[in-house]
């Protein structure tokens, strides 16, 4: 008698992991190493990606996904840096999402040079809660925090803080103007995600983001190391 | 014979807004204005609140609803203010949800004071998205837009702004610090919602704080005059 033994994987039954496994199974096999980019609204992601996109990334071809709920303000505002911007909107059939999942990506993959590139930088829709929830088939995780929204963001929104690889500290030339203790708010970050990888930055001014630039090249080369 | 004419009530279907209507009624029965108070995570509705509710506004007797995905670091807060404060967190029971809906609030009915205020306050979970599409039984909408979160908001969460009946833009001491146009926030602002009343203050500083509380009265006893 042949006697089959069925496992259950819990999260097969997930509709998003399942297409986010097939979404990076395909990055995969174009060698494309995928960066999930996440913050509250404002925080400076596209600022941020203005900053270390100005220059070439050491030899990483990269290209951008741009989520958001309507418009393409971010894509315009990267579309000077001559590197491959593609607009993803959940507004237009998608019921105007609060964040990106792993369905809305794929819908996009067509439109997306995979070949061309070496790194994909998908710019998430601005909040602090869903789009931690939703794996779309990235490789890591990192987020953009600006110490203007207080010290207590990671006490209040600990999943999307515990989930990120890397959590960039933004607008640290306004500190000296506002009520926040940067040691206070590193001390909470530590609380919800002991250990994870911070650099403070200021996007505006260009101060730390060289080290933000390392990260990003680490990133691939890492993954190619790995592969 | 007796012919009944039915009507389709599309919304009726909408199991949100007719839990929210039936909140409605309940906070008319006991005399209870609500203002649903929304924004970005950090924007500042609670450091907003401290500042209006630090003394009494006139003999409007408020109390406050905090929504959070999970801890109650905004009701500890203002506990100080000698108002009572429900918590009513989307993480226990409500998975996680970053927006509050008519059913939570109907859940914290009971926990409410309501024979004993005048004005309800809910702090609604911080996000520019989701929580514009759930109606919670509020009589009105207000919003805090920080001149942190750059120009760009109106536009890229217009149905946000565009539910509101007062935009609140706060942070106005940190504008000389920022690459941001206050004219050119209100003209996005105007474009989306045109006319929409605005208040720009620093719920640090103080300033335009009297505006606000002149608001929140306002609601009260306009609405005592048409009921």
């Amino acid at each position: 008698m042949h006697r089959t033994k069925v496992r259950i994987v819990e999260d097969a039954l997930d509709a998003n992991n399942t297409i986010a496994r097939a979404n990076r199974d395909d990055f995969d096999r174009h060698g494309v190493t995928v960066v999930n980019l996440m913050s509250a609204p404002g925080a400076g992601k596209t600022t941020l990606l203005e900053r270390v996109l100005a220059e070439p990334l050491d030899d990483v071809r990269v290209g951008v996904l741009e989520g958001d709920v309507q418009g393409s303000y971010d894509a315009d505002r990267l579309a000077s840096l001559h590197v491959p911007v593609t607009q993803l909107n959940t507004g237009a059939g998608f019921g105007g999402e609060c964040h990106l999942d792993a369905n809305m990506v794929r819908s996009a993959l067509p439109a997306l040079p995979l070949d061309e590139i070496d790194l994909l930088v998908i710019e998430n829709v601005g909040n602090l809660v869903c789009p931690a929830e939703f794996h779309v088939g990235e490789d890591v995780r990192a987020m953009v925090c600006s110490v203007t929204e207080g010290e207590d963001k990671p006490l209040k929104y600990p999943l999307m803080f515990r989930s990120c690889e890397l959590v960039v500290i933004n607008k640290l030339d306004l500190l000296p103007h506002v009520d926040v203790d940067l040691d206070r708010l590193l001390y909470h970050l530590d609380a919800v995600h002991p250990g994870v990888q911070t650099v403070a930055v200021s996007a505006r001014t260009g101060a730390g983001i060289d080290e933000v630039r390392e990260w990003f090249a680490a990133v691939v080369s890492d993954r190619a190391t790995v592969a």
